[in-house]
């Protein structure tokens, strides 16, 4: 990793910003300026004035996502805030821009209230035709989706959430038609209930209620003998855990066929999964360092292993989800993101790997029809 | 005018938005994605946050100015609102790329409490490298510029009232030379106390105290006799009419050696010119129709006119200012733009015609040289 580090150092001093604007038209004449500028830009104005749905026609908002964050909650760092955060905001408007042609441009905010940020948003949301929320902590940003996708009639997705879902239920669609079993009367263990393990668990509850999810935080198993479960995870509690089960990981894990983490590094060792179903599915995604290391996890029996990272198979990668589903919701004029959306993302992810195996139940994020499959999807 | 409305209304239906982003760098293998994005990228929050400072090395914010509106006074057409603001706001962005090399993306404001719009700016301010506020009503626009230049450490400047004032003084400075007269013992009458009038009328007392101004808004002379001025002409007066001058337009223009217009159409008249000091020298900067025709100002004895219109000739355009003062600021990591900063500008904008003369007393504003000549000033 050091590598990496260092080659990304050197790289981003050089460029001074992964990102830029460019006109998309020559100013060479007065005309040119008279056109694009005063007095002809008045003549646009006057339109939109009169009518305002016609701004899909005549602006860059139509093809424009802001990439939204306070910092709270960025990569395996935490809360280190907005100028730090920056780096990785101008990545993701990269990968828009490299993925689907999608402008996009990173808001960082100096505010962490929620209704702080809330408010903060709605003031500026006119500005955009979407809005990715990034590296937002939990609870809050629950709270803060929720209210916004109430407030405003523009998509807006938190990609943390569900964009990692998304991604998620496509690695497992193909896991369970490598090991030929079926997903709608299994039991999945869930541990992480933050921002990913919260969309995970609804994901899936949405694709296959039947489906028996155990969600496990840092306390245990969420059941109805715990006392202090804030109100998204009494939420969770109501499409997960039928049976009541309590107790830590072990308990949980026990007889799963699938184990998701988005927890923290080596909190899964061999034991557990050689107490789990016959061909367990290991999906370690804590980044940088995984539940329990690809190798061990194989040895003590798992058929399909996937992590976060880049140089194991099978990464869990948002970039395969948020360019697609953007692209499709700019194009097609979609004003929310629905659950019917994410499922069918996830089943066109699934779908563009054409013989998924042990080792690849993903595609490349390199797979060039990705972005129109989904695209097509969202609308 | 209605073929400029005409082609605008085309050239804007096919565009869909005068401005991009693109990527700096090409993404081709999944190294390249780890240097850019995670976990690479890490490393560079993780430095940004130990050394916050060093930002100006690192991220697109170096090079990033935010064209920031509610669409409240925008161009001729008043209180629009953010939706129909936005094409003058992204039309401001091309010129600051196009001239300046400046990367600028346009934010609209659906807010209009003045509160407000400064808790949301300083909320979104970490995001940019500088402020360019937009089309914002007086007295509203002289309250939330101010706050802002305290509450933050990037420039702020609202264009409406500085970026106008320094072309103004330009122009001054050029006129005075072509009439072969010192603007240090003259009189000067400005109609209008609006955003336009209140900067230009405070950049001329910085820059020759000594100079007579007459105030003049849309109820006659500020003097002390009025008992209906708000807090911003009150301050107005205590640099203007050292007379105390009472009446309307009349009174003021009389001997006065210029008039500076940023009012409404057709208020002034040939007697008023005629009233005026030998050579008088006429701003009649509304727009699109200014105090009074260039044809019957000249008649009436002028001696030059300019106008804000590209059609005559000695357009006072701000397009003349922001993009050097703001590529100026960028580069040399300037915190506040100051007095002194303006004024040099307007001074680098006079030298640039060579030879003024009553038909050019400002320079093209295709001049390849101004943006650097004022950017070296702007430190």
């Amino acid at each position: 990793m050091i590598n990496f580090n260092k080659e990304a150092l050197n790289k981003h001093f050089l460029l001074k910003g992964k990102i830029k604007t460019e006109p998309k038209v020559k100013l060479k004449t007065k005309n040119d300026l008279s056109t694009y500028y005063s007095p002809g830009v008045g003549a646009v104005s006057k339109l939109l004035v009169k009518n305002p749905e016609k701004s899909k026609d005549y602006l860059w908002t139509n093809n424009l996502v802001a990439v939204i964050s306070d910092g709270s909650a960025v990569l395996g760092l935490g809360n280190i805030g907005p100028i730090a955060a920056m780096p990785v905001m101008e990545g993701k408007c990269l990968l828009f821009k490299h993925f689907a042609g999608v402008d996009a441009i990173p808001i960082v905010l100096d505010c962490h209230n929620p209704d702080q940020i809330v408010e903060t948003i709605v003031n500026i949301a006119p500005s955009f035709g979407a809005i990715n929320l990034e590296d937002i902590a939990a609870p809050q940003c629950f709270y803060i989706e929720s209210m916004l996708k109430k407030k405003l009639n523009i998509p807006v997705m938190h990609d943390d959430q569900h964009g990692t879902a998304i991604v998620v239920l496509a690695g497992l669609i193909n896991s369970f038609k490598v090991i030929g079993k079926n997903i709608k009367n299994c039991k999945i263990t869930i541990v992480g209930a933050g921002a990913a393990g919260d969309a995970i668990t609804r994901l899936i509850h949405q694709f296959s209620p039947s489906t028996e999810l155990i969600l496990v935080d840092s306390k245990g198993i969420i059941s109805a003998d715990r006392s202090d479960l804030n109100h998204d995870k009494q939420e969770l509690l109501k499409i997960t855990n039928p049976n009541n089960l309590s107790g830590d990981l072990k308990q949980a894990i026990h007889d799963s066929q699938v184990f998701i983490g988005v927890s923290k590094a080596n909190l899964l060792n061999q034991a557990d999964i050689k107490s789990m179903k016959d061909q367990p599915i290991i999906f370690a995604l804590a980044n940088p360092d995984p539940e329990i290391e690809p190798k061990l996890a194989k040895k003590a029996g798992a058929a399909i292993v996937a992590t976060g990272r880049s140089d194991y198979p099978n990464q869990i990668n948002n970039v395969l989800a948020f360019p697609g589903i953007f692209r499709g919701a700019l194009d097609h004029h979609v004003n929310k993101i629905t659950e019917t959306h994410k499922i069918a993302a996830a089943q066109a992810i699934a779908s563009q790997v054409r013989n998924p195996s042990a080792d690849q139940i993903i595609p490349s994020v390199f797979d060039k029809e990705l972005v129109s499959v989904i695209a097509a999807l969202i609308k």
